[in-house]
């Protein structure tokens, strides 16, 4: 299984442009939408996803990940293997916490160049081909050179912000669910948060956090918006009260 | 074919993650995204929404159905075998509609825990795989509790509410367009609107109503956004003249 | 490989009706989504889009093509081939880019009606069926009838308009790159723009034109959104100055 992560949006040509080259190369395995609404340009927000959504995908997976602000300059491409799936994309710290927080991670830098290759879409043209050789026949690929280590790396512990705001207007953290023993109080801009078990228990309209399922700390409000009703954005700060003292 | 309906809306993760469960389990099986823009939490909708659209799709389609804001209450999983499809969701009247127009229908519970069921995607962790299982094996799963009734149900006769609003501004309603023998005024916000054939038969910027591609009244602008134009909403009603009385 | 270009826009039902039907007549073909969010009833942007994100598919590929405002009225159905691939859809102009710029273009009309086809839904219930039976076995079907040319033709040369906005508000024209030789400036609402070659080259903040990973001229700005800072929308002209003169 081939799965995509990127910021290339729902609506626009690049994900199908990216699938038409995978189906080319590869016609039989499956290739899955995993997201495409990483917060623009944000490979931080995006690390801390990956990490959470990957978890659920079959060992094996081959990931397909682009939030390439810097493509065309001087950002190496990466293929990290990491808790027995594969992920494919820039050096810029959006693999990074994945490997981080696996047990053994090897990397490999992309050395590759080839004339059809553009100058702002390596998803399409370089990632890609990459990605749809691996999921073929593993990381033996004489375009792939095994490194010791990344150029960027973000700090792969919790992350006491907002990386993601879904459809619903839920917003979700990175802070990992299992960080927190009980019920602690969340912090949000002030006001402190109870937790629920799920979204039928809290009464509607109350904002409330819960452990996701994908393992991350969420800010939820029954049957509305907790984005619109408490004024969320990505990167807001969030706290715990961790023992009479705070976690932020 | 298994066809997936929800309210999931089409930039989450929440869609990838069904079908990578889907994948892993049935790699052959193709899966149709029919519709992820049910609006949210409206069983109501979404089950007139489901009759509309579940005719269109071959004998034999499994669809997976989730609008499901009761998930990890008290509300049942269902499976429904109905006019030669099977659906699997919730037990919160989403699939009443489909059932209840039917000739006949068969009803099963979903009987069935397991660790990895998280309390808040129960259409990724239960309605999935039981859904890949009825696709390659039909519905002898022991999983599977056969039942006399549903525990929740709605009116399955027309409804004459606005149930979906796409993106071009047009307005579905729940009315069936074989209740209409003619060319009734069809009367929104106190504005009787004409019939038309198709939409090249309508001068630009004027409100028409047709029996649309599903066979459902609906409202629409040529060229022109008909939401916008009139004002229109989700639950809306909307009324019709039927010689010299009105049937609302 | 059956890709799919149209107007649909991608929260509604309509793509997954079509896949519903190119599934059931062929579930081997891999069918891709290039785009549907062509400007909505705008076949003329739609047709040099098509012709650009066209290019980059495999020979042999199938491309069903809905932007179809004028359904269910006199205008005809047509197939193209054209540069190795097949197009299909209606005789409205949008084929008529591709057509033009390539070396040969085949002409077909469609003379075919069935009792369940919709009288405003001929991509689900006409060109979608006629796209599959092309995946499978080419254009001699009997419900093709060989022309010397379409109804409807645009100009195939440059455009200089603004064709589409993506997500992230960067602007395509209707300017094929190779017609710019060098630096010269690009003016869009009587302000100058200067080339670059990548976006981490220029500042953050700056516009700029770059050649984009289609071939055509695009208008950008690094990490902001060129649309919103410029205030741009789809159908506005842009100018180059061409050795002290103008061509708009």
């Amino acid at each position: 299984m081939i799965a995509l992560f990127t910021d290339f949006g729902v609506q626009d040509p690049y994900v199908g442009q990216v699938k038409a080259v995978l189906a080319a190369a590869q016609p039989a395995h499956p290739v899955i939408d995993l997201l495409h609404t990483v917060p623009a340009f944000n490979a931080h927000a995006g690390a801390h996803l990956l990490d959470a959504l990957a978890k659920g995908l079959p060992e094996g997976t081959v990931l397909l990940c682009v939030v390439d602000p810097g493509v065309g300059g001087r950002r190496q491409g990466l293929v990290v293997e990491a808790d027995g799936r594969i992920y494919v994309g820039p050096d810029n710290g959006l693999l990074s916490v994945v490997a981080g927080r696996a047990g053994i991670a090897r990397y490999h830098a992309i050395d590759w160049q080839s004339d059809g290759v553009s100058d702002t879409f390596h998803g399409r043209d370089i990632f890609a081909p990459i990605a749809a050789t691996i999921a073929a026949q593993g990381c033996g690929d004489r375009r792939l050179r095994r490194i010791d280590a990344p150029e960027v790396c973000f700090d792969a512990g919790d992350l006491a912000r907002i990386i993601y705001l879904d459809h619903y207007g839920n917003a979700w953290t990175g802070l990992r669910g299992g960080l927190l023993a009980g019920s602690e109080p969340l912090v949000v801009g002030g006001r402190p948060l109870s937790r629920r078990r799920t979204f039928s228990e809290a009464p509607k309209g109350e904002p409330f956090w819960y452990v996701n399922s994908v393992g991350l700390v969420e800010i939820a409000v029954n049957r509305a918006s907790a984005a619109a009703q408490l004024g969320l954005a990505v990167g807001d700060r969030v706290g715990i009260t961790v023992g009479g003292g705070s976690l932020h």
